[in-house]
């Protein structure tokens, strides 16, 4: 699938041109991002988690497969194992700053995943799955470190979501006021925003260097 | 109310370590915040959708009030007002890079808000909450604008929710590896993450100066 091609649930209600159709502009937000928010049905009241994953677009589901780990004691594991979740990713790009109170607003890019997830049994998809979701922080981490214990691994559930039903919305670039605000000679602008990293903090009873992914990955959120 | 008093969906269940219990700290994650993720129960799936919000910790409701804004033809606004919804804001502070995938973590402030919204009709208190939704942009703004018009009001609808139901969660510091991968000698730490601005960016056609208000946010960001 090279577009996004949203089912009901997944159209762009409103702002329409804020809609991507493109499945690449989502591929770089699941690149860009660190953390997914997860919203899951319990019983009386949805909840919203903030949650790391891992992306396969290669994965055996359709558009590719978003993956997603907890405790098995999580609270909200049954519940999402229950029903349909939701899972939403965000990146904050600036503060629009319009004419107008009502104008004023964000650039942004923001995609929705909604779908039953799966969860992970097959031993060799769990391993590849947890590797993605340590390689999303640090890419070419997971190939450096240790293999899990059979604890670790008994601990840990871990859930893949279809990223077949999916949309995105984003929004770029400056005000756009009432022509009644410009002519005015009022103000108006953007402040971009962007994630940076403030260095690497190693931690005081570590005696070796710091590992080059680590060191790239500061250096890549620069 | 000076503490967190978790109800039964609100309490920590997991990590309780982790589990924040004065009001203040969620006070300062929400002055430090630009988006919220808003969960709503769309029938049969849940939805997350980033918003902006505005505070009001002297607000009518228990707890303080959080005022979302969203437009009249919104498709999730019928069932924010339906039933309860979350929102749930995060901070991401840091990737913790362990010895060890298991103990991958992210350093960040979290706080989950359950509640009924109110839809605000109340003129005077829709005027204060979309002011509040500006300021929590750019500090001290809304006081610098025109009036919004009636046609803007008209189009916007104005909900509140009460933070008496309130719950966060935050991690900081380092690695929590096993003795034994410690004692292996091998690295681990921190990437700190913030979010800074890259100055501020005038629109093409506004030829007056940046406000004192933008420019000290943007500077605030660093």
């Amino acid at each position: 699938m090279s577009t996004l091609s949203p089912t009901p649930r997944t159209t762009v209600g409103r702002e329409k041109e804020r809609a991507v159709a493109d499945r690449a502009s989502l591929h770089r937000l699941l690149a860009d991002g660190l953390v997914a928010h997860l919203g899951v049905a319990m019983g009386t009241h949805p909840v919203v988690l903030p949650t790391a994953y891992g992306v396969d677009l290669d994965g055996p589901d359709d558009g590719g497969t978003l993956y997603l780990h907890g405790s098995v004691a999580a609270g909200w594991l049954a519940a999402a194992l229950a029903g349909d979740v939701c899972v939403t990713l965000t990146e904050l790009d600036g503060l629009v700053a319009a004419r107008s109170g009502f104008n004023h607003s964000m650039n942004y890019r923001s995609a929705v995943i909604i779908g039953t997830p799966r969860r992970v049994d097959d031993p060799a998809e769990r391993r590849r799955a947890l590797d993605l979701i340590v390689d999303q922080m640090v890419p070419g981490r997971a190939a450096t470190l240790r293999e899990p214990t059979r604890k670790e691994l008994a601990a840990t559930v871990v859930l893949a979501l279809p990223m077949a039903e999916a949309s995105m919305k984003q929004r770029a670039g400056g005000p756009e006021d009432e022509p009644e605000d410009v002519a005015a000679g009022i103000w108006a602008g953007v402040i971009p925003l962007r994630r940076i990293s403030a260095g690497v903090v190693t931690s005081p009873d570590s005696h070796s260097a710091v590992p080059a992914d680590v060191r790239a990955r500061a250096e890549a959120l620069g």
